[in-house]
């Protein structure tokens, strides 16, 4: 694996781009201190790793900035390479003019995803130890987060490497049959194989069926508010957004823009789906509206429908069943306006009562909310898949493993089964990087943002 | 001063806001080791300043992070107080979390520029090198960062205390002679105070002079390139922002989006001034547009005025004189379209000619762009001032100046002219921050970003 490594010093700038108090430019590579002694005002050595030392860094005889510089030995970093840090002024006139000094002692711009790359090639990290920091970098809340963070410690890579393993294992045997065959010897049990493809397929099964959670979770779950005209829905969702968003713009310097339809709800993400135009007609102009808000509807995991509890409920709930809905995700009924209804008794099991206006009952809304995400969550087992390239991997591994029980029970030939078992390693394999190519190495890690 | 310092511990994200590969939040204060180890999966020591630490920073038992810790020991940092910096990886969610972390543990977010005010107070800098910490991280081409760096470095420091040194010593004399006031001794000599005071009332002169080009050197020197339609005007300027750019882009993942009338020649920034709609005209309405333009032109520095080399050249200079700018600052006349005019020798001391379609010539005009820059250079000292609250400063003592110069003359007293002394001591005092209230240091170190 290593003969496609480059062994050329790369840099790049991993903190945020454009104006900052600070900017950090890291190197990582053979030459990187070596280079850097050239700028800098003092003499750094390898021998001083997690050493941090401020000084000048110079362009001929003109001072360019006061830095602190920090130096991690080979093997004692992440990339594994030797590597340097330079924490400088954040003005993009010094970014800029550090990385063209360091071009032009022949250093080169690092590739997206480049240092994890390495920090992969060097074995400091599994294939999807490396992915999962691009998807920890990406988190924006609490359980996407976590889901990156646990891949990232590992968590994945020993769950793959045990069945991994016990296949390996017999796959050795059925191997070993090969070269007995006309003996027409069973080093291999074939009912313990059995008993293991059906351990590995329901494993994996496991794991494929998080995916569809993990990247709800990931990317947040689709909810869509619908109901008839003026029933509150705007109203409903201002009055969620605001709650929430007072707490995240209480640290200053933290928060992005808004982004109106996003909300964290106990740590996980909710993504609001823009209804507008959902109406009940017999224009068959406006129906083509109302066709693509279905569809929209029909992408959503949960449906809260709003009611409004001034008028018929019965005919409301009508008209909507009257719309075919294909969604078999949950709906929630919520009945608005309980502060003016006339109508008593409105709440029971299936029904929650509230007033967007009057901001109460939301709570509930909430915990109906968030209860959705946890019983998916406990009906899946720890691990939950978010990357989709995993979900291929183990679509195409469990392809294979029903092959394999299939060739058992039709009794097919040893050399049959081997070619399935070893598709099957193969697979499982790649997830981790135990398999892979410069293909796969450059399509996983030129998704990375720069500098990582 | 230090009984203005607020002692508690501060924390602010150093690097540049939003998602990135890493980013650098900054703690601040006599807490920040303790508090660091509370939520830090190793212990640090003030024993170890500038050393690096890998570790885990936990929220109760869930794993946040992985993060690299720097550690600064008191005296040891940039604010002179004890620092810790945390190297996490950039996802929004984690930099949020790690500051909600430290304020539940009794840290506060900083202040826009309060780690440098710290800095200031604690000694580690003077104000004027407090205040270049600003301009430097804004400074966005080589000749203001040059200024910013100079003023780091305390070049200006030094000339102003060599100035107020000497009339601290001359003041010091006056009001020993107010002492002996009823033996009418003169223990200052007047001629030498005389001197002393023209030499002050030049080298600050000089410096208040400075401060037009200093500006014009920050913020880019005002260009405007006017003549009539169809003159070119708009493929010139693409054409020397077409070239600019391309080198600019050749280092990815440090250019901003392009800011289409801003140019960078040999490291000065010039600012082409928009003057579509400059036409010469007896339509009433038209010309209250034209009026706006002219304002325009009269904020520029430099005209550079297009003149079409296949028409009568001298009519479209008595165009343009006829428009009455009342701008003193240099006019460049350029000849277009070199290529298909049928007239000669046009060239000369007052005209350049080009073809801003087919590139030629425009090297030609660059020289005389950066040879204005270069001549207004050379024409004041070496120190420039950049900053308004120091122009101010200047001027007012300066102004005090000249009331000492006109006493001396007209025989005042001295208790008199000690007023005068102290008051031009108080401003030069109050650029290197001898002197300052909190509401200078307040409205100072607002303007800087947060983090630094």
């Amino acid at each position: 694996m290593n003969q496609h490594l480059n062994n050329d010093t790369i840099c790049a700038i991993s903190s945020g781009g454009g104006m900052s108090a600070i900017a950090l430019i890291r190197l990582s590579g053979d030459k990187s201190i070596n280079i850097l002694n050239k700028i800098f005002s003092k003499k750094i050595s390898s021998n001083e790793s997690h050493s941090v030392h401020f000084g000048i860094i110079k362009e001929d005889n003109n001072i360019l900035d006061e830095v602190v510089v920090t130096v991690f030995a080979k093997n004692k970093s992440f990339t594994g390479e030797e590597t340097v840090e330079i924490s400088c002024h954040g003005s993009e006139y010094i970014q800029k003019k550090i990385l063209e000094l360091l071009i032009t002692l022949g250093v080169r711009i690092a590739n997206p995803g480049e240092f994890t790359m390495r920090a992969f090639q060097n074995g400091k990290l599994d294939l999807s130890q490396a992915e999962s920091i691009a998807d920890l970098i990406e988190s924006d809340h609490e359980a996407s987060h976590k889901n990156a963070i646990k891949q990232l410690r590992g968590g994945f890579k020993e769950k793959l490497e045990n069945l991994r393993n016990n296949l390996i294992d017999f796959a050795s045997l059925i191997e070993l049959e090969l070269d007995f065959s006309e003996e027409d010897v069973e080093f291999a049990n074939r009912d313990k194989l059995k008993e293991l493809l059906l351990e590995i397929k329901s494993e994996i099964s496991s794991l494929i069926n998080s995916f569809k959670l993990g990247n709800v979770i990931k990317n947040g779950i689709p909810v869509a508010i619908i109901g008839s005209p003026n029933v509150g829905k705007s109203t409903l969702l201002n009055t969620l957004l605001n709650e929430e968003k007072a707490i995240v713009s209480d640290i200053a310097g933290t928060t992005r823009d808004a982004i109106e339809d996003e909300l964290i709800i106990e740590g996980q993400k909710f993504r609001f789906i823009d209804t507008a135009g959902l109406r009940f007609t017999d224009d068959t102009i406006e129906k083509i509206g109302i066709k693509k808000s279905i569809q929209k509807v029909n992408e959503s995991k949960i449906i809260i429908h709003l009611i409004d509890g001034t008028k018929n409920i019965n005919e409301q709930i009508k008209n909507i069943e009257n719309l075919n809905f294909n969604n078999n995700e949950i709906v929630i009924r919520i009945i608005n306006k309980e502060d003016i209804t006339e109508q008593n008794n409105l709440e029971d099991n299936n029904y929650l009562c509230i007033s967007a206006l009057k901001k109460t009952g939301i709570d509930k809304l909430k915990n109906k909310l968030i209860s959705f995400y946890k019983l998916q969550k406990t009906s899946n087992n720890d691990t939950i898949i978010t990357n989709v390239r995993h979900f291929n991997e183990l679509k195409n591994t469990l392809l294979e493993i029903d092959a394999i029980i299939e060739g058992l029970k039709n009794n097919t030939s040893s050399d049959f089964l081997t070619i399935n078992i070893r598709q099957a390693l193969f697979h499982l394999g790649s997830i981790t990087g135990e398999i892979n190519t410069d293909d796969l190495l450059a399509n996983i890690f030129g998704k990375f943002c720069i500098g990582k």
